[in-house]
């Protein structure tokens, strides 16, 4: 296939695992068929992008431009496209294609697609090299594979919906959460907050879990009913036996015993923070109780629009601290910290 | 509440964690009400015999008198029964009593009931002290927890049913087993070669794991489609990604991400053997495939008799050894060498 004809647009990257982000200039194909140009107003930052950039999970290309939480505007359609027009508010989170031919694409289900294609970090089926994510001033994205955006909704408080909204919003779905349930959410960060909100809005009683005593009120504000601190014995004890589901958002190594023995039997704790070692699971909570310890990846693109619309109907978006695109390595240094409430995103316009 | 009337039976007992079992005689309390009395015919070999036998877990009250994969003959029974008249073949497993009310309990769920009382173990609520189980001439359980056996079935055969099998078949039913989908068992033993004959039953396509070249014909004969060495890495690896279920029937310490890694998207590994220390679970495998590791324990009354009957209808039995009462423990020598094909059962005419 010949390389399509590119266009420069700015952003930041870095080349190798310790190397500060900094301004670059990338390429990106002209949109073609079936494509939808974006012109990126806001990016969040997920904690992803810092296992990224620092080469963290191991397998990452570089150059690495993070970024997976975009909201925008079309700047520009191809010829085929028919559901987006110049001018709309849409989003892209962290896929931007897939085989859309095996039974798990044809079902909605692209994040578990063999061929799925992330939006930055996989092989760039145009360009060769990497896939290049939103820390970016444009991007171009097939469109089936971009979002729309309520109109009432926050732009920049959107944007983390597209990742830290998914990845909560799609757990506490598939297990069926809803009233009458207790609910536990493991950490309140990017992801701990969003899994707050949606617990809350879906009707279930909602626990928040947090090493910090000064989190609590905040914690209440944002949706929950009661908040533990986990390191208190006595009121982690309070609790045994008494979750229907966990969501546990937490990236630091934790022990995960002591929420599996907060769950009734047949409760589950979802894993969707994903702490670098293993994590050692005793046999018997999971049996005595016939518990489950699963994970969670994200959301398809018919779930991830459906929590977008979720999210507008009831108002709900991410609550934000707003940077500059060359604050970003600051950011990251704050995010090591859980210093931020409760997620950076980035103003793209900072980076013109 | 006074001691009711007792008599006296002759069992198998051990008094601390590091004496062998040996003869003994102990007490049962007459039937009444609505008490069946057994004589035992055969009881099946559990492993957690062995376990609780030597404190394994932690918890023993002594003397402890094992075994909970009971058959016998009623021998009399209290006034009030009404499901069981002197003569009928019957079986007890691990429960012989709960609190009958908890939402649990109503709900055939007995093994999750925080009153249910174990066969062997737990405290007993007539005559104090621990409860004694199967390794002696006669029992008494009140008719609720008492089991009919299919005429059809072989008798000792049929008594490993009243542990492994329930603990096999509950979880292939729970996670909806079927034709159509690919189901692993780990471990050809005690529960796998029962778990091997439930999933064949339920129409799936089966396939065994062991670490022993030489149980690969057996396995056949015994239901399973395909046998994988588990010790050969190219094997496991043609497995990746595809199963919907495995169910996880080994107790020693072993490697459990080998196996998240063989399941499908949403696939279960569904652990019923009870390793020792915790298993080291890495987060992303679990997360990028949105699998789940879960625990099972045995089952309620209700479907232990559906599974006795599904056994009757299909003339399912354990494989089995028979031993005299007195070689018990040289069997728990065998057994932790998993020398056996496939359960031991004591023919309990030895003990006269």
């Amino acid at each position: 296939m010949p390389k399509p004809v590119c266009y420069s647009t700015k952003a930041f990257s870095t080349n190798n695992a310790t190397t500060p982000l900094a301004a670059t200039t990338i390429e990106r194909r002209q949109p073609a068929d079936t494509d939808v140009q974006i012109k990126i107003l806001y990016c969040g930052v997920c904690h992803s992008d810092l296992h990224f950039a620092r080469n963290e999970w191991g397998f990452t290309q570089y150059p690495c431009v993070p970024g997976h939480e975009i909201v925008g505007q079309v700047t520009a359609v191809g010829s085929g496209v028919k559901k987006f027009k110049v001018g709309d508010t849409v989003g892209v989170g962290c896929l931007v294609d897939s085989c859309r031919t095996c039974p798990d694409c044809r079902s909605g289900l692209e994040q578990f697609c063999t061929g799925m294609v992330m939006t930055y970090g996989s092989t760039d089926k145009h360009l060769g090299g990497p896939t290049l994510g939103g820390y970016a001033q444009s991007i171009v994205v097939t469109e089936d594979f971009v979002l729309r955006i309520p109109a009432n909704l926050n732009l920049a408080a959107a944007a983390p919906l597209l990742c830290a909204g998914i990845t909560t919003y799609s757990p506490l779905r598939h297990w069926k959460v809803g009233p009458g349930q207790k609910v536990g959410i493991v950490g309140l960060g990017g992801l701990g907050h969003m899994g707050v909100k949606f617990a809350r809005a879906f009707g279930a009683h909602v626990v928040l879990f947090t090493t910090s005593p000064n989190k609590v009120a905040d914690a209440k504000r944002l949706g929950a009913h009661e908040v533990v601190v986990s390191k208190d014995e006595a009121q982690m004890a309070a609790q045994a036996g008494s979750f229907d589901l966990i969501l546990d958002a937490v990236s630091a190594t934790h022990d995960i015993n002591a929420y599996l023995n907060l769950l009734k039997h047949d409760g589950n704790l979802v894993l969707v923070g994903a702490p670098e070692k293993p994590l050692p699971v005793a046999a018997l909570p999971l049996i005595f109780r016939r518990r489950s310890f699963s994970g969670s990846l994200i959301g398809g693109l018919p779930e991830t629009q459906e929590m977008l619309d979720f999210c507008g109907q009831h108002n709900i978006t991410s609550d934000i601290e707003m940077i500059r695109m060359d604050q970003i390595n600051g950011a990251y240094e704050r995010m090591l910290k859980s210093d931020v409430k409760y997620r950076f995103v980035i103003d793209m316009a900072s980076l013109a």
